[in-house]
């Protein structure tokens, strides 16, 4: 049965899901726009799956999820045996993608996504971004930063010598970051940060999303 | 070879890890205690194990790794047969385990870290909570509680009928929201996340964490 993902490819969050189903090469799934400016996340019939009414959610037949991070584990994990291995070989691996996931999720997303809100999605709904809070999170990327540069001068990906899952789930954020918010000095003055991100950036998988944010926009 | 944890059972972090230990049944482990008050988590020694300076860090023969969710995920990994089933049976139980442990992450614990974090943590340290910032999160943290209610209502834990690693990870948190910042209202007053409050606030694992944190604070 097709899978269905709910969601608009330029929300970083059905971003970072459509960049997982291209890494484990499922073909069979379907990606069903959801008017945000219309307000179709807050309609009844879209709460009912999602109660927090956010965007992206998962169809797999009877089962429905939501939250990226979760979808992306699950299309990891049902599709183990095909694409790319985005929790590694061992036991050792998955330990260290998932703690990586966790310093995105925790240390990374936080003021990443603050900056891209205010400068990116805030203008886009008509208001004005807060340069206090731009200013106070780039202070705090900085040094977040500078222990992703000297982790990263001693490993090609975050995990060790392999893309995974923790690599992927920076690049949404990552892209709006550099390439839209013009924010990315922190990244490519690094020269070990610049490098990963120059490297995780072009791989294939977020090729095909970024083509599809620039045909829907 | 014995696992160790570097922390303290006050941190909420640690005693998610603790939790998680109890659950699985793991007996051979040795809680290192970090001494915080004398900042031993910004020493070199241990940046080199947790380069964000944090608690708590697992060790497990060659294997370190930190952030609570990422330790408590490799102890249910590693762990498995063993114990509480913290991610149920089936692919849906687990998906649905994820996603639990997502909501927690990114829309339950901002509001209720905070809150505990302004009124407990702040003044622990020698400084005056922000009110403001407390009675924001508190009205933030009311509509996350009536997706709860509503969720819980028709099911008896978060990922369905079985107690998980989502439910789990929301305890030390709620116990500090509850019994130490006394801002339990929201909990107390809704009938059904009540009742699963009392219900994974009073299981044996979490009454081991309990009596670890009185025994040191």
């Amino acid at each position: 049965m097709t899978i269905k993902i709910y969601g608009m490819p330029y929300s970083t969050c059905t971003a970072r899901v459509l960049a997982t189903i291209a890494e484990k090469e499922v073909e069979d799934y379907e990606l069903v726009p959801v008017d945000l400016s219309v307000g179709a996340h807050k309609k009844p019939e879209f709460l009912k799956m999602q109660p927090f009414g956010m965007i992206p959610v998962l169809q797999d037949s009877h089962l429905t999820i939501y939250e990226s991070r979760a979808i992306a584990r699950y299309i990891s994990d049902k599709f183990e045996s095909q694409g790319t291995p985005l929790f590694g070989k061992t036991v050792k691996d998955k330990a260290l993608v998932n703690q990586w996931l966790e310093v995105e999720s925790q240390n990374y997303n936080p003021c990443v996504s603050s900056i891209v809100y205010q400068l990116v999605f805030a203008p886009m709904h008509g208001r004005q971004g807060d340069e206090t809070v731009v200013k106070q999170q780039l202070e705090k990327l900085e040094k977040v930063l500078d222990i992703y540069e000297a982790h990263l001068s001693k490993n090609k990906y975050l995990a060790g010598d392999f893309f995974s899952l923790a690599d992927l789930s920076h690049i949404p954020y990552t892209y709006y970051l550099v390439n839209v918010a013009k924010k990315g000095d922190g990244i490519t003055s690094r020269k070990h940060v610049s490098a990963w991100w120059e490297d995780i950036s072009s791989r294939a998988s977020w090729k095909t999303v970024t083509a599809k944010m620039n045909a829907k926009v």
